[in-house]
């Protein structure tokens, strides 16, 4: 294994250094490892937290500040974060309108941000969680009841995040969240495994020839193995299965997104195929996104999500966004 | 060879397909392989052509946009962009103030970029070209006389880009470029080649716990191959080299870039390295990249490129620009 990290203990906090140094909009607190914007709790304003295992990024740390998240809590690598920590980054951006959890569905994710609501709860800060279950590969799997919470945790931070900058309430911004993750689909394809540093060896194995269709962000098994193929096969593949689940029609969201070890280049003749998928079921790319946005630490492979958009969907996706990883509109 | 293309041979412009696609802010020739802005040519305005072998994205036509690149010409992957295609871009972006080609230093890059130019001067077109030749590693390399170009090539195109749009001349804009190249220094690290997909194999061979120092963008050799190290000696080994090149000190401009195959948690962790060693030495970081920006293709490992900054340097950093890379300030 060769990775550019100090040790295997230490990697988590040392990247959160990292963010410190480069982004002086974020407040950095390393000793509890929750990521907040700069100034603090926007009075009023409802609160957004989210947060689950490292090895995602730039999920959720990368999408703290205006128009997002106000804080994100990073687990270990693949790991979710604890109850404490979730109730420090919930106390910590409470504006007095109450706090909205987004929590991919992780039987970890889920108990642990519960665990924390209850507690916030016990002190007065209304709590209120949207879960995340996007990925139509499979239905339960390795470390979920249910489905998998993927690429459409993104979109939930976004939109929810542009809304809850209006001053919307807490039951409006849990309302949109619940509307967005309702809406999208996902579906994710490996061609290589990723290796975990504390693990020191890959996920799981994958012959020269093998890719592993509807694969988990944690290398968790997906639908089947099958032969190395044609990117516009893939596409199809893993649009097929999004639209067997939610017919596409109308104007939509799209993300390619790669797992961490694809080339960009690889991500756009991807998103052409994927975009004249859409097209052919009358369906249109209104809005998109191609690049690394959840993650699987250096596995190869891409996945794609796709949602719904309504008028009011679209205009809070235009809103402005200012975090390390999204920045558009002002 | 496992990659997400439709062929070896189509990889390009299936990209440029997917690239046209997702971003309606570029008009994207897939004849001529050149990506413009949409709205064409700014009247009065220089304009900036930069291009090269693909493989490296988002470089270069990631970068097109407003207060950045007119016009890129991505070439075949590794491969130059031929002279046609430099003139077809210049002739498409010339507002009648003359055009900047920003080019990296590789011998067939200069030769093309040079005939275009000439070319473009017999029809009246004014053209002046800014060399980046950023990287310390090594004085001459398999594909260059003297140094190679690498990430210094993103502050060129972005500083002299913003100096453009406030209707700089010629002379002015490509003074600037000059100098933030003239500022600015470049270390690689490889952990792994890549493999280009016409070759399907890897570009060089790397055992289990070797790494190869002063890595080029196309996998050309660097300085040495070595043992694996902690990131904490691997940044100091990249900072020793740039440092010793040009001693650091006052604000800095700094790129920690990933190679195309490294997940985004180890450059923040190389990052808080590269922040230390600045601090370390009396500089500062006070501007950044973390991501990638300048790629090759699949490869592991990062490079770090670091512009000393003066406050012309720092106010046209910091002005807005708008491309699917890049974005922010407006």
């Amino acid at each position: 294994m060769k990775k550019l990290i100090n040790s295997a203990d230490s990697v988590v906090t040392d990247a959160l250094a990292g963010m410190a140094e480069a982004h002086p909009g974020l407040r950095v607190d390393r000793d509890n490892k929750v990521v907040y914007r700069r100034q603090g709790p926007t009075p009023g304003k409802v609160g957004l937290v989210s947060g689950g295992g490292s090895g995602h990024e730039p999920l959720h740390a990368g999408f703290v500040g205006y128009g997002m998240l106000d804080a994100a809590c990073p687990g270990e690598i693949f790991t979710s974060p604890v109850p404490d920590q979730v109730m420090t980054a919930t106390q910590g951006v409470d504006g007095g309108a109450g706090v909205l959890h987004i929590v991919k569905n992780y039987t970890g994710d889920v108990m642990n941000f519960e665990m924390a609501a209850e507690l916030c709860a016990e002190e007065g800060i209304e709590v209120t969680s949207v879960l995340v279950n996007d990925d139509v590969a499979v239905k339960d799997s390795l470390y979920t009841a249910g489905r998998r919470g993927t690429g459409a945790t993104v979109f939930v931070e976004k939109i929810a995040g542009a809304l809850a900058e209006t001053g919307a309430s807490l039951a409006e911004v849990a309302r949109i969240g619940g509307q967005v993750n309702t809406l999208s689909r996902s579906f994710g394809v490996a061609l290589s495994p990723c290796t975990v540093p504390a693990a020191g060896k890959p996920t799981f194995d994958l012959s020269d020839n093998e890719i592993e269709l509807g694969i988990g962000i944690h290398g968790e098994p997906g639908r089947t193995r099958a032969p190395a193929a044609p990117a516009r096969e893939l596409a199809r593949i893993a649009m097929d299965a999004v639209h067997a689940d939610l017919p596409l029609s109308g104007d939509t969201l799209v993300m390619v997104n790669g797992m961490g070890g694809t080339p960009l280049i690889e991500l756009y003749v991807v998103f052409a195929e994927v975009a004249a998928y859409l097209r052919e079921k009358g369906a249109s790319p209104t809005r998109s996104l191609v690049g690394n946005y959840i993650t699987s630490l250096d596995m190869q492979g891409f996945s794609v999500t796709v949602c719904r958009l309504t008028d009011e969907l679209t205009r809070l996706w235009d809103a402005p966004v200012q975090t390390p990883a999204l920045r558009w509109g002002r």
